[in-house]
């Protein structure tokens, strides 16, 4: 089964510290890269990751909050040195192209490659990017400024062959292809081979849901059911529950809610504010509502 | 004698690698803080350093590349969090507000403290800034954009009384400020004590230079002449003069001209290029023409 890992640059909230770096991620499948949201000094979280800069394909930023893009200059730049040649697609709300324009007027002229932006609605679920591999959706937050999470969704692979089976059968190699995706076979003789006995079903299709930032929203549920991992943002703890409505993030119980509404697989926390040292207190809290809660930290992955 | 110290945050070069951070500074003089560039993540190793957000009144831009700027709107968001309330004040190269605009319009609405941008002619030497203590004067340098030094230097500071001799000629408590500043004494029955006899000499003021980045730019050489430590880029070896010419930098035996011929104290060379695994190179070639060089590093804190 192919990779699909989740890559933590930093979990950490607005107000940056020692141990904590602002939000970034990246989604490692089927080869490529891409990442979610950039905080400042991104780009050396990915160096310490060891993730090969040349194969980040797509940028998705949730956000015009500086914990979440601050660091997309320095990583463009970063890349611009390196010799890239590939264009790099960044995605996020109205306002990134604003946010970025200056930087190529100022900064990057003469580039090698090119950036393209392309702007999302936050307000509406929606297919941002597809390509050979992986569906990424829009899903509309609940926050101070317009911020989106996005869904990412594996399409459904190819069925395996039964080696056995295409030996027996004295299947030709010219027909494996049509029998992955489905066909029978036909025997000289005109023998209908059916297509289950000759393939075990493709790996089911593997989906993340990135949800930061964020106050406590329900109506994402049905957009993230049954998700193999959920990434949300638990800034607060639930004695602090009355700054998480004020700021519009959540709690880590809220955070837990969604998850159990939803019925994911896992729950990732983060985006924790800075005022705790030791996070397991949102852990616990979670844990009271979704047992299946997990904290993340910088440099951990995630397989899926 | 009162601190004058140097704190190197970041010497590393455009690109930046796992050991070097880009270029910032910071002159810690008289309680106050000012900052010279200020690369992406530089907020993190001014934290390390333990320097106090609060102190920092003044920060110096030699030019808009990004490893010498990317790290302010970082920086800049931070000290709101921190609910800072002094004036911030950023100078740098005419396009400093241009790259700063954007982010009062889209990120820093609501800031509880105010910036002032105070744009610096890079083509003349003159005084950017000037407090109760310490000047500040730009120095056009050499570079592929406008780009300009900055030379600080404390302001003369009071002499020092000499208790015994304020004791043995019953000076009131009420003359001595005057003395300092250089009156003579005269005693009640009319004798007239010299000053000389009274205090001994105000300490030197100090002077720091920093150059980068810069080619070879020997004109700036009168007015950094004799000044207590020098920092000039040395981007480049001798074997990479090419590289050198090309883009606008020093090689470190260059630096070290600049700082012969200036009749320096001390050389500190940095803005290494990432292809530079073990700078001690770079040092060498410098100290056969300026034996007083010495090598920045990160986290480095040189006093004056």
């Amino acid at each position: 089964m192919s990779d699909f890992n989740i890559h933590i640059l930093g979990c950490g909230s607005a107000l940056p510290t020692k141990r904590r770096a602002p939000s970034a991620q990246v989604v490692d499948s089927r080869g490529k890269l891409y990442m979610i949201d950039c905080g400042e000094n991104t780009q050396a979280r990915l160096r310490e990751a060891r993730l090969g800069f040349s194969r980040l394909t797509h940028v998705f930023i949730s956000h015009l909050h500086g914990d979440h893009c601050f660091g997309l200059p320095g990583l463009l730049s970063t890349l611009g040195l390196l010799g890239r040649v590939g264009d790099l697609v960044v995605h996020g709300p109205r306002g990134i192209e604003e946010f970025l324009e200056p930087f190529f007027r100022l900064f990057f002229k003469g580039m090698t490659y090119e950036v393209r932006i392309e702007t999302v609605d936050p307000r509406e679920r929606a297919l941002v990017m597809e390509d050979h591999s992986t569906r990424v959706w829009s899903l509309p937050l609940k926050h101070r400024v317009p911020c989106c999470g996005y869904l990412f969704e594996e399409k459904p692979g190819e069925a395996h062959i039964i080696r056995e089976m295409i030996d027996f059968y004295h299947v030709p190699v010219k027909r494996i292809a049509e029998i992955k995706r489905g066909a029978d076979f036909v025997t000289p003789e005109g023998v209908v081979v059916p297509n289950a006995r000759l393939t075990r079903p493709a790996d089911p299709p593997r989906r993340y849901a990135y949800c930061s930032d964020t106050a406590y929203a329900p109506a994402i549920i049905p957009w993230i059911e049954g998700v193999d991992l959920l990434y949300h943002e638990a800034t607060f703890a639930e004695e602090d529950a009355a700054r998480a409505r004020e700021t519009f993030h959540s709690t880590a119980r809220e955070a837990a809610m969604i998850a159990r509404d939803a019925g994911v697989k896992r729950l990732l926390i983060g985006h924790y504010s800075a005022r705790y040292e030791d996070v397991t207190r949102l852990l616990d809290e979670a844990r009271t509502i979704f047992p299946e809660t997990y904290l993340s930290d910088e440099g951990m992955v995630e397989k899926l």
